[in-house]
């Protein structure tokens, strides 16, 4: 593909347009800490167009002529920015668009990840909070109910990023009502289907883990807690 | 009524209007934390029309053009939105409507509605605290004073939320100078005269919660501490 | 003074002027959290004219038509706004213009100010922090030293804010070196010279508050810790 | 320099000019509470050019005109804004440019440094979280990698800010891997190659600062917790 068609690529007057929107939800995550100090990353699926932010940069600062796009099929780059370097992310935002149909996937070092991380062993549990409620069954159509019990699983986080790829993959497959793998001391990952539902997700994971931290921090057990007897339900 | 008539019910070039101020204070709201992850809602009343944002949207992200509308007398939609699926909030908000004649009616997500949920029983009480005075005493004309005792009822959550009507109705008559019902491990319902008041009372009562879990984090007990025998009163 | 004159006090392009500031300093302090509610208010003085926003609104919403101007010799208004009550804080402004010669007084219901006032008895002090070298000597010309002990003493609160003005009164003269009185249970009085300085002393103050809740938290006396036997002085 | 010349240091329509910048970064860091009550400085070098944020002034509302501009051969200042007082960070900012060629250099009050250094003794040491790894080595190329140790020493504060010259110097020298000094009840100073890299440092220590904080909070040791026999390894 000449250059001329990569940079259309990302050229559009539509927010919506993938390479426009990962600047735009980068500078919300700034702004909610999630990516400062050019940490975390985002990818967005177009059909078999997959964009990618780059590494190594300031995500609020981003613009769309910054984007990678690579194609799902033959895994080779269609646009490469000029003095930018692939994230190492890519493998991992892969492993959630080969195994999970993704259509995106959202990359943080969210402080309550890696706190949850180091409060938690091999899987992060919550049950009965109303905001599991914005979370997908995946494994059967619909959402978590109230009295369901989110389950995301912990990785070991590794020396490079691109590592990562085997245990997330194995946790996508050992964990298929998961549609997200923390990985400790480090971050989180979180697909969907679009990019909204990714958003959507990340939020109401990241609202769930800050709770459960708060929870800790006030001796409240993540699933007891006053209420408990009439309120909750093992399932 | 037909499609045009409807439509013509949100659109209006007024910020005041109810369909555009839902959108704002939405907004606001995702700011402070307390709609992420599609989480909340928002409900206001114009006469007998009833404006309701839309159930499993991001609510920062509305449109005046997402609003159904009701009729309250009737309980009959005037306006349903394309693709759009009334908020299971529609009953709590009409419990408010009717059991207290209020102009609008506000749902958050609050982390610290769902904390002191889980560290209060059956009601969360507070006392001695300035902010107290921007609250109504209801039962008769007039606002709290500084050493009166705010209570609010805590109702326990059910698995779909429609089913609270029945709770939230008897907390509404039970505590006749209560203003505003929590959830336990879900949130708070927060209602107003006025859209204004509603706001208002919102933002007075999630001070109030967060300064409570503040003060059992320092270990100072809500009702005393330093100075308390100077500055507190048993009423 | 006729009422198109009075409503003159109000209308300026400038900036700067005391009615434009008011608005524009109190979104900023609703973005603090500093007066949601409703809560807090702000005076400015320009000369003999005293400008004062209103009681019991938004105050993140003010205009600058809300402003009641006071003439600080005679205390008559010059100007009332439609359907709006006078400031409760209105005496104790008066008290630091009168006092102090203050140009402006800020009152906030920041919970650092709550929080500090039930942690502490007659008087919250901090000692060895850089931040206090933002803060005036005011019995002497210039400002505090890193070895300085900063002192604001805590009054009780009453159950009219007016009734507070005696006892605010006092604190002015039993403590000539303060720039601010914290208000038990309530929230706090900063002053300064001009509206900027009063402003910086507000949230040197804050940030003051702020860290001495938080080395409470942690655990650390807000005189000693590591490092203390080195790095502070008795003064 | 004629003073014509002098104003023609600071006035530019580019963005990424330092005295465009500077203004823009101090309102990001104001933000970030990071600079509040006139609160800490930043400095950026173009060439022999350095530009200096004036003393005392309210970091977020500084116009590019606000500028000092001095000659890094010579030391004199080739700009002297009228009423403004030059920064007691200079001297520090020097030490930064003299020993490190550092492209800018940031000071903060964070509150997360200040935390930090009532925490920890002569060093802050922060191993095995991903974080890390946006933080050079300095020693030799590239960055820091996952299961290496962030080291940053914390000298004393002193009365006068200048004077933390020459302790600050010998922890540059001590320390040849740091690119920041803790400053002990008092605060950060950041450096970078570039403006754009002191950022990016700034904001990953303080996301690490304050994540050290948190971590302190939960009982959670810096370089252990769950999962740390498998995750992280003494180097």
């Amino acid at each position: 593909m000449s250059n001329a068609n990569a940079d259309s690529l990302v050229a559009s007057h539509d927010p919506n347009h993938p390479a426009n929107l990962i600047c735009e939800l980068c500078r919300l995550f700034y702004n909610n800490g999630w990516v400062t100090g050019t940490g975390g990353g985002i990818s967005i699926r177009k059909g078999d167009h997959i964009f990618i932010a780059p590494s190594g940069v300031q995500k609020e600062r981003m613009l769309p002529d910054n984007m990678f796009v690579m194609d799902l099929e033959t895994k080779e780059y269609l646009r490469v920015p000029k003095s930018l370097k692939p994230s190492a992310c890519t493998p991992l935002f892969l492993a959630a668009y080969t195994n999970r149909n993704a259509g995106a996937c959202i990359h943080t070092h969210s402080q309550n990840a890696v706190l949850i991380s180091l409060l938690y062993d091999k899987v992060f549990t919550i049950a009965n909070i109303e905001q599991i409620k914005a979370l997908p069954k995946l494994t059967e159509p619909g959402y978590l109910g109230f009295f369901d019990t989110l389950t995301i699983p912990i990785i070991e986080n590794t020396a490079h990023e691109e590592d990562l790829k085997d245990s997330l993959e194995q946790a996508i497959n050992d964990y298929p009502a998961t549609t997200a793998v923390l990985v400790r001391r480090h971050g989180i990952y979180v697909w969907g289907e679009t990019v909204w539902k990714a958003k959507v997700y990340n939020e109401a994971i990241d609202y769930l883990l800050e709770l459960a931290v708060k929870m800790r921090q006030l001796g409240v057990p993540p699933d007891g807690a006053i209420g408990s007897e009439r309120n909750t339900r093992v399932v």
